[in-house]
């Protein structure tokens, strides 16, 4: 069994993926943290190991999931890389970055071997789009994409939750609590091109509209999309209902999204702005899918392979 | 001064109608609410009477603000104009009865004096959507429209309020709570009937996805716009930022708009997927500019015109 390392185990996202490895029956796990951390025992029973370069570039680990910030990232990834773990990065460090592959294991699972030690995990909202974007490409093309979010505040970290639960129901509010690159906040542009570089659509006219909602878990977005040939919305259901990782349900939301592996999609309907337009709606748990069930997913692909090799 | 009745003054739009009377100096108002609640002292000293077709006909009010359901609406406004009254009704029941004029005063004011007794108040989402559009049509032509919603429980009933005070915030979520009209939610095919009326533009292509958020007070909308001609996101700041109503904020959010007068709107930007395409984010009062505000508005065009004419 591989031995596995979960950098950045005491997030949102990190105590996640160190479930989900325990229920897939990982039992070579280890799990490291901020010095600040360190040393702390985990629910699980781990004690939570120092994130140092030397620790990272020992050698005696096969598997790096980092969910760290982007900073942290760019400085530790590379040593975890010199000591030959193969690593899943779910920063924005290296997603954009060429010769890095952006995976969607339902999308472009193959060009997670194409690596030259870091595979990068796509945004939260990037993962459930594609998955239900690319059985629509495939169908009719893709002319246009438009999407409004609503994201929940884990995907900005526990710390966030705690305060949502602080607070009195009085001061909920939208919030766009991104960093702004020009007139768009930087999920916005990540959303258009990261989803342009995993459907390898670089020129796709993609349009988004980020919000974050009081709500705990889960992410939810309103899209529209303009297809090159017609595709009737029943047509697009048949086709999404058959997609690896989609769910139909009537109505998605974050809370039926929450805790599930799938991305649930619904609303499907014509657009009549547009010549061969839809609209949809879908949700997905930004913890699992939308983030640690991904790394997992491709650090599967990378595993698969190692085992073949061997 | 006018006799004005309040019909349906215990809801949550009711209470701010009675608050703005106050405000605007009105000292002849009368509180009209069903038996349940008939006797009940509101905050500000008004005895509630109950709503009957008797009552309402007695000839003894000049203006009636009903703010109570669709079906109610139904019953009773048709006693008030019989009895005299000039009615503005905020429900669904006669927005788009053939001869009743729809209004949003800073966008087709003039249509509320062609009127049979009865002028209707349009949606809470309609409002502010076409305080923003039409300003845009008049400049560029509006081509299509898209618009998703992230609107507060308030919207709902104070019911609702009183709800999501008391639900854990585990439990938060986004809802479609609205009845269902083919693949639409009714809410749906109201901005599309109404902003059609309202702008009259009879074709206008309106595509709108409506979501209920765990807020208390404040809607926002995501807006797609298409535009026959071209028109820069600066040019459309400065249109809109001189617009009756809407005031130029960089971030629209409830909490912002809550308890203010205007419509909000921020984040105007190129659209890239059409070719005069521009995204915008907009924040209003429902209770206020998308509801009771909007009422008295209509009603004070209607005073005015009796003024003229006495």
């Amino acid at each position: 069994m591989s031995r596995v390392a979960v950098v950045g185990a005491t997030g949102a996202v990190g105590r996640v993926t160190l479930r989900l490895l325990a229920e897939r029956g990982y039992d070579d796990v280890r799990a490291f943290a901020s010095a600040r951390s360190a040393g702390t025992t985990l629910d699980g029973g781990l004690t939570v190991e120092e994130a140092t370069p030397e620790a990272l570039a020992a050698g005696d680990i096969d598997l790096a999931l980092f969910s760290v910030g982007t900073g942290a990232s760019r400085e530790l990834v590379p040593h975890a890389v010199r000591g030959g773990a193969a690593v899943v990065d779910k920063s924005a460090a290296y997603r954009l970055e060429p010769g890095v592959p952006l995976v969607v294991p339902e999308v472009n699972g193959a060009r997670a071997l194409e690596n030259d030690g870091i595979v990068a995990n796509p945004n939260c909202c990037t993962i459930p789009l594609t998955c239900v974007l690319k059985p629509l490409h495939d169908a009719a093309g893709l002319r246009a994409v438009r999407v409004s979010t609503y994201q929940s505040v884990s995907g900005a970290g526990a710390h966030r939750m705690e305060q949502l639960r602080a607070q009195p129901v009085d001061d909920h509010d939208l919030a766009m609590d991104w960093s702004w690159e020009g007139d768009e906040t930087d999920e916005e542009a990540k959303i258009r091109a990261e989803a342009r570089k995993i459907l390898e659509l670089p020129e796709l006219p993609i349009s988004a509209t980020t919000v974050r909602v009081p709500v705990l878990v889960g992410h939810a977005e309103a899209v529209w999309v303009e297809l090159e040939e017609p595709l009737t919305p029943e047509a697009a259901a048949e086709l999404l209902g058959r997609a690896p990782s989609v769910r139909l349900v009537d109505l998605p939301t974050p809370a039926a999204a929450a805790q599930t592996d799938q991305v649930l999609v619904g609303r499907i309907r014509r657009d009549p702005a547009a010549a061969n337009g839809l609209v949809l709606f879908l949700a997905c748990d930004n913890l699992v899918k939308g983030a640690a069930l991904n790394a997992i997913q491709i650090a599967e692909l990378l595993l698969q392979r190692d085992r073949m090799a061997a």
